[in-house]
Order: structure tokens, then C-alpha cells, then sequence
């Protein structure tokens, strides 16, 4: 019975280093190649070049109230005792919001401050100033500006930016996919009987799911048994299609384990196990210039590994750098010592306590 | 020319509260009625009630490291001068992480601390407590556990949290949906060619993008020229399909403004305009125990009155409590003045200077 008792326990920040540099040199870190969509399909895409405007924004001058355009030379002097009358179409004509300034006009009087006398004469009992009420040629954007930057998430109002500004398409990053293979002869799909030694096939949904979260179109494989060579036959498939391989489980010593051989078999295993609890026994490789990663079977290990050695990969493909997730400072209520050399992910339960 | 100058300017606390209240009365805060769908389908889908586990996980004692089944019994006294030998079968077996503890055994021993000495007999050099290295039935959850509460929106570690306890479906409540009605003689499609007076049609992308952020499916209609007859048909058919309908813009007082003209017909202007800037031009309605909303042109005004008048709603559809937009103390580097009575939404670029 082949036994494959020693594996690394390289230390995390060492393990990140190396994985980070070989997965650079196979040009495993390069964002995705650019695809050209249109704006309509656009939000939450990442942009993979600057956009700039293509017009104006508004470009034309544009009422900003409903009301009356005028001249504003026309409106000087108008006070309560001193009021203005004005003819239309020689002196105003009505606007609504959004409606063009007609060129002989330069200032827009709110509707609520006009006065009609008859069918075509208004009075005003206050002057405005040039260009009051109008939103003006690029106001808001003007041709040539930078509406978004590279590397950008698309969010709702950069939709309409983008429309407002005479563009209906734009270049972003295709979106990375990866494959979720879930391996072991004890795997059932959920919904099936049970027996003990059974267990439901979970992880790949937990796995899949937060690749969706980062962004990434994350597919699950059927279950794969623990053989090696329909194992070697799954990756070879995944790593002709898929852009991130991962294998779940078989990433341990066991005898059943046979991730880490397989991947050194197709390529390289450039680290299989780090010096975290829980969390050890991943295998990190690259076959063909893609990733392949093998995480340990308890879920917990895996969401962490997963974490610690996918979430940045996904990063790089997506041309962005997401936010570290943020920290808070705590008193442990009880204590807790970790193994020498090893660094520990503990699960704790936040809350307030008036003792502290 | 009908002109409908005059529009309410009620306090925005007052209209909150009237908005709300109304939309209670009229059934439109109800959360969505439940569906059942599959567990895999639910990533991010909002709970309809607890969610309780159907087995426990795991259901049968596991090995929790690769190493030999034992009976801790047999191990007292093992130390680096009194070895243990164990007999395979009788007193040990060779287990896999995640194997059944044969029920004849109960703890195991690492794989690491095992010096097997021919093929039937292995040596160990420290003794083992009860359980050791084992998950014990339920060790994660217990049968009839709570896993989910009510009103909870689903993660990917959640999915594994129903699946490893013996549940393949659930119960979720139904995505609402919304219409947003862009409405305007002016407006013309992206891509066409435009003259001035054209607003290319980008703010129903913008308010179906915050919506579907908000976790409501948004489509969007045609647009709808300034013609009360076919906004009419148009909020009707809409009435009859969706549970939020959004009608943009159309909502202001201007002669072409029949927004508000067209609830009133079809059902209830429950307000139109608010005190605050931008935004006031707000137009607040139920038709058939539907919210219909009539949002300002301007996308600043119709992105403030989306958030103040329609994402409370959504949340309530949902059966959700979207938490607060984070909030900040910062100094203004010029001094604002608001008109007397309005409050006003100001758009700041926040940054840090030495200075304060």
C-alpha cells in the first residue's frame, strides 16, 4: 500500500512568494485578453482600457428648468415696483427641462417666477444673469475626458457616462473561468441515500461559489473517483478549457490522495503543503501554463486555501485588485496557543462584552 | 398650453412616512411569496423561512487525520522507551481522513506517528484520549439544528451548510421585478444619430442598474413618447406584470409632464414633490395595489429619489434589511448655503488635507 507520508510544511509567506513567482513566469498572472460589449451588458465588467467621451455631455445648451428662455440683458432693472414685460418669441419662448436653448436666448426664468398678462406677453419682477438655469456644452463631460480608468468595475451611473457620452460599446476583460473538479470515491451527489462512510458532494458548490463572488464564471465538474488515471484524464480536459483548475480533494498523504502525483505527472507541483492549520495539505501546481490547485478535503481548509491562493490569481486575471477584507482588533475570551511554526486561521464568534 | 405649475413641496421625513404608510395599507411591503427551488440554484437568493438540519453532519464518527483507527484503550503507557505494538485488524486499522471509524475503535493516531514495523504490526510511542483525531457524529451540526434564519441571504458557505445536512432544496422568496418606463419625445436610443434637442436614453441603464443591484430583476420598456395615451397603456400593462414600476422622467410640472396626470387616472398620486434639491420633482403613486414612481429627467435627481423612495421597497419585497451607506465626518473646503426649507444632496469629492 503506497503511502506518500511526507509532504512539504513550507512557511505561508514563502509559499506566497514562490506561487506568485512561478505562477508569473507561466504567465498564469496576465489579465484576461479584451473583449469588445456593448454598454448595455456592461455592469460589473471590468474595463481593460481607459474610456474616454466621445461627445459632450449635454452637447447642446440645454434648459435646466421648465420656464421661459430669455436674453438676460432683456431682464435688467425688473424689480416688484419696476416689472418687465416680455413678447413672446422676440423676448422668450417656454421651455421645458432638457429642451434646447434656442440660440438667440442666454438664460432660462423658472416658470414659478413668471407672470403670464395675456396669450403672448410675460412679466418678471427680477433680472437673471447670463446663463442661469442652462446647463451649458459639457457641463457635465466634455469630448475627449476620461470617464473611466483601466481596470475599472462598471457600476450603474458609469452607464450612463458612458451612453451620456456618445459611446454603446466598450473594451473589457473577458471574464476568467475556472472548473471545480470534486474527487473521491466517497463523494454522493446531494439528494441521494446515504451510507456511513458516504459523504454529500458539497464543497465544489461552496468552492464555486465564492469564485462567483470574485468574479469568476465557476463551473462544477461530475465527481471524479480516486483514480489516478480518470483523474489525469479530467485535469488534461480542464486545463485544455478552464483558465483557474481546481481539484478537491485528494490533496493529503493518503493512499487515495492522488492529486499532487497526477499534477506532477502532467507538469509541475511547485509546493504541496504549507506550514497553516487547517489548511496544510494543498498542492499548488501549473500544467501547460495554467494553474492547478489541489485543496484539502475538509471545507473549512479548503475555503482558506482557496483564499490564501486563488483570490489574488483571480485578481491578476480580472486586471483589478480587490479590497483586503477588512480587520478588527479583538480580546480572545479565552486563550489559545497554536502548535510551534505553525500559523493558525481560527474561526471565532465576534461580539461586545461589557468586561472588556 | 396646460401648464401644471403648481406640485406639492411636502417635508421629506412627512413624505417617508406618507410613502410608506400608504404602501403598507395598500399590501406593496408584503415580502415576496416563497418558491421552492434547488439548493445549488440559491446562491444569493434571500431565505422564506428557517432552515433547519434534515441529518446531522457528519452522521457517522470520522477519521479526521490519515493514520490507524484505535481503541485508546490499548495505548496507555506508550512512551519512547515503552513502545506499543498494535496488530493490524484486532487492534488498529489503516484509515483515510474523512473514513468511517470501524465502530470497534475510538481515536486514531497520525500517520506521522506511526513507525509500522512489518505489514500487520505498526509501533507507537505516546498514548491516544477517547475520540482523538475523530469528528464525532454531529461534531459540525446536529439534526433539526437551525442553519439558516429567516430573511437570510444565501453564501457559498451556506450552500454547504445545507447540503452536508441532507437538504437539496429550500424555500426562497421570489425576486421582484421591475419595469422602468423611459419616457420622452426627445430621448433616442445609443448608437443613433442625434441633432440637439436628443437626450440619448441612458438613465433607465442607470436606475435598471442600481435596482438590479439592490436585488430586484429590472428590465426596462421601450421608450414612450410624451403622449398620455400610450404612457397610459403603458403603465397599465406594466401594473399588470411587475411589482415596481418606474417611470422616468415626465414627472415635473412642464407642459409635457403627464406622469403625475396619468396615476391620477389610473389610481392614487399618493405625493408629488418632495423638499429636498435635487429631486423635488418626485411623483409618488399606486395603481392597482402597485407602486408606480414617477422619477425626475435629470439622472442625479432620479438616482437620489430611486434611493430614497424605491430601496426601502425593495428591501421590503425581499423580506431583507439592507444595511445603512456608511457615513463620514468631513469638513466642507467652502462654505454651502441651502435654500430655506429644502435639504439639499450634495455630491463632495472626499479627500484628506494636512490642513485640518
Amino acid at each position: 500500500m503506497k503511502r506518500n507520508i511526507y509532504i512539504d510544511n513550507m512557511h505561508l509567506d514563502e509559499a506566497l512568494r514562490l506561487w506568485e513567482r512561478k505562477l508569473s513566469e507561466a504567465g498564469c498572472l496576465n489579465p484576461m485578453v479584451p473583449e469588445l460589449i456593448s454598454v448595455d451588458d456592461s455592469l460589473n465588467r471590468i474595463t481593460a482600457e481607459p474610456v474616454f467621451a466621445r461627445l459632450s455631455s449635454p452637447f447642446y445648451n440645454a434648459a435646466a428648468m421648465d420656464g421661459i428662455a430669455v436674453r438676460f440683458q432683456d431682464t435688467i432693472g425688473a424689480s416688484e415696483t419696476t416689472p418687465v414685460k416680455l413678447e413672446l418669441n422676440s423676448q422668450f419662448q417656454w421651455v421645458n427641462t432638457g429642451n434646447v436653448l434656442p440660440p438667440e436666448f442666454n438664460a432660462v426664468i423658472m416658470v414659478e417666477a413668471v407672470q403670464p398678462t395675456d396669450e403672448s406677453t410675460v412679466e418678471i419682477i427680477a433680472p437673471v444673469t447670463p446663463w442661469k438655469h442652462v446647463r451649458t456644452i459639457g457641463e457635465d463631460i466634455v469630448t475627449t475626458e476620461l470617464i473611466l480608468p483601466d481596470g475599472h468595475r462598471i457600476r450603474p451611473i458609469d452607464l450612463g457616462a458612458m451612453l451620456a457620452t456618445g459611446l454603446s460599446q466598450l473594451t473589457v476583460r473577458k471574464i476568467p473561468n475556472a472548473l471545480v473538479i470534486p474527487t473521491g470515491g466517497e463523494l454522493v451527489q446531494p439528494g441521494n441515500s446515504l451510507r456511513p462512510g458516504n459523504i454529500i458532494e458539497f464543497n465544489s458548490r461552496v468552492l464555486a461559489g465564492y469564485l462567483t463572488e470574485w468574479g469568476i464564471h465557476a463551473e462544477r465538474s461530475p465527481i471524479v473517483t480516486d483514480d489516478p488515471g480518470t483523474l489525469k484524464k479530467a485535469i488534461c480536459a480542464a486545463v485544455a478549457k478552464y483558465d483557474i483548475i481546481i481539484v478537491n480533494a485528494g490533496a493529503s498523504a493518503g493512499s487515495k490522495d492522488h492529486t499532487a502525483g497526477v499534477i506532477g505527472d502532467l507538469g509541475e507541483v511547485v509546493l504541496h503543503g504549507v506550514n497553516i492549520r487547517p489548511g496544510k495539505p494543498v498542492v499548488l501546481g501549473i500544467i501547460n501554463n495554467k494553474p492547478v490547485i489541489g485543496l484539502p478535503g475538509y471545507t473549512i481548509s479548503a475555503v482558506i486555501t482557496l483564499n490564501l491562493f486563488v483570490k489574488k490569481l483571480a485578481d491578476y486575471l480580472q486586471g483589478i485588485q480587490s479590497p483586503l477584507a477588512s480587520s478588527l482588533e479583538a480580546t480572545l475570551a479565552r486563550p489559545l496557543h497554536s502548535k510551534l511554526g505553525v500559523q493558525e486561521y481560527i474561526r471565532v464568534k465576534l461580539g461586545k462584552s461589557a468586561l472588556f
